[in-house]
């Protein structure tokens, strides 16, 4: 799992793409799905080999030929967790242990492989808002927090807050506060036998968050962690 | 999940229960099964209320009547582990999560409910042999190891070494080493949810271990422990 | 280091009470000093017997015969860190090596003892404002959150921000948010030796914080636990 | 501290040059001292650029000229800790705050500066023998164990035993054994500010263990680690 430092990272951008079909706010943010934006936005800011994957592909995205071509597995999921099956979950969950990284955004934090992999409950405090959310970098020296500014302001974001029933990271790189006062270990890393997690929680589907290039900035480092790059 | 601190512990000693009732020496070691040895040697030393569960019993031992009435439960498997229904290890983990501690205890390291709470493979360097193991106190400070000597030596165990792939423990409380010159984190401790989880590594079945007062003392210790009781 | 259970906690509360006498405003708040407002809030919120020192004793009130009576020591300072020498600092440290509990309280983050017990900077974002402060439980299930509300609001306080340049805590129990969007780590352990190290931020001297229920059930809890007693 | 990636990384190597001078054994193992033989034997294992500096130097090898040009400094020390005085002390501890990282060795564990920073007693258990030490890796797949043998057998070593009195580490790469029975925390990581801390515990003067090919790769690739770099 030690990579070859000087050939790309093979990332694997996977979408549950159904909020972008159903709602047309949604579609108005992300034309080309989470998916493409975030394939787009990441693009040029690692060496990366960029692909995606959906729902609504074979194996539900996830067949054993597309993770044997990924490094990183990047998730976003939020209604569907439900439809991912346990044998895709598994499998998933054997490359993580194998060495492939996996970067889960936002509402991944209920998605099965992350519950799995974590083995907590993973609930949280959760308000349905458009609140301004300040996030902060606590440990200014660890790679994922390269080229990121002290404070990012997301001028609108879903609340989500603590108590958040997580095992204790490894590290925790960014803490977010919410206009409401509530606050949340928002970027946080775990080992998982070879592999490693992070999880980073901006990017509620009706904000155009990811069109954000320091969250980009984030979420690229932590794609190159997650790979053992840096 | 805050127990009252004056009423007795509920402590269910779950054993798969083969070994004993097939194998002649292991019978000769434990006639009344290591559930019943446990069940003996961890009287008096706690306010412990215990009772015991097997892979024999109703529901694999794992009812939601005998969960309902249990504040710890100690986990001893080994060759069943494939049996024991997923059903069951779901009713466990949300139990752990919901407060009620887990003392797992030797090759328990591979049971469903263990890799299910920890999230990574468990893995570990094996060798079948009768070989010293020492036990060494590397948390004297921490309350599972009062009253345990610096050092127990076990004359005859099974060797496992590392790596083990765990995630990194909350706290390490016990190393150990064997004659062969391995190593092993042989008692740690995670939370999960509401749970705390002691995994303690001595007790293969072919060899008196559970007759040791000082492992019977680190085990009571750890049902206190998990208990929130200390 | 593993106290008699049954004999009451001896607490020496430690003020430089310089404020309270230079201060009006101060002086209003605490007239018989932070220490005295401690003894007084804290009396019958545990088993404790409770004794107060003040730099103005003899040996800055860290004298070995004053240590000698202490289990845990609750540190307030602020404008003279540096008056405190560097023996009783070594003083302090040695006898937390040797099992005694330390709390530390608010702009204690900067005192010598803390910084030497720690062994990183402990600086902090900083903010003289009065502001409201939210604090949040992250740990539910850790001994010194019993009883202690989900969420406690400050009305005024002074702001502290990450990053605080403190080592990776054993334990996060406390996040904080202020009402500019900064968060903190507000309630944090480290083990250090037999010791036991429990950091707590609320406490400014111009706000009358040490007058809230809920702030001083955390403080109790806070030095229930650096006893060893929970 | 983020340094330009494509500049070598400056090494210091601190010794205390004692026992080379005035032990005809340990001078027979390393004529050019033992800060001499890990700059030759750490030359090429990486883009080091090396220098020594030894405590018979001005300042004690430790002038602000020295720390200004050095990203990792590496200290073997043993029998003069309590020469290397307080300033300079302070100013190394400066140094790793502000990101520069360092390499304790062996007995560097009970130097002022170790103990500066972990902020405990950093005491161990110890015997003086000659007897064979076995190393394990315990984080397969942490960067300090790149390239790194599962397993090194050192054949004869000072015996080093827990309980070692440590802040609870950021990462465990190396438990190791000794023919005694006991074991040992080797090899382990601390964040203090900017700067990395990596313990090593292999290398007492009286054996030729910086010979050992393994050793130093594991002592490189911790300087690399403690720059970083990886």
């Amino acid at each position: 799992m030690v990579a070859d430092m000087n050939r790309p990272i093979r990332v694997t951008i996977w979408n549950e793409f159904l909020h972008e079909q159903t709602e047309e706010h949604v579609r108005g943010i992300y034309p080309e799905g989470i998916h493409g934006r975030l394939a787009q936005g990441l693009d040029g800011r690692g060496p990366f080999e960029i692909r995606c994957a959906t729902l609504h592909d074979p194996e539900q995205g996830l067949a054993a030929a597309v993770l044997d071509e990924t490094d990183v597995l990047v998730w976003w999921g939020h209604r569907a967790h439900a439809q991912v099956g346990d044998e895709a979950v598994l499998r998933v969950r054997d490359r993580v242990w194998a060495g492939m990284g996996l970067v889960a955004l936002h509402s991944a934090h209920f998605s099965k492989i992350f519950i799995r992999l974590l083995g907590t409950p993973c609930t949280l405090r959760h308000r349905v808002a458009a609140e301004r959310e300040m996030l902060w970098v606590v440990d200014p020296h660890h790679p994922i927090a390269r080229g990121v500014p002290d404070r990012i302001v997301i001028e609108q974001e879903e609340m989500y807050g603590e108590p958040f029933a997580i095992p204790s990271p490894d590290e925790i790189i960014f803490l977010a506060s919410f206009a409401g006062g509530e606050v949340f270990r928002a970027g946080c890393t775990w080992r998982r036998g070879a592999g490693r997690i992070f999880y980073f929680q901006p990017g509620h589907e009706t904000y155009p968050i990811y069109h954000h290039a320091d969250i980009l900035q984030v979420i690229a480092n932590g794609i190159q962690w997650a790979a053992h790059r840096i």
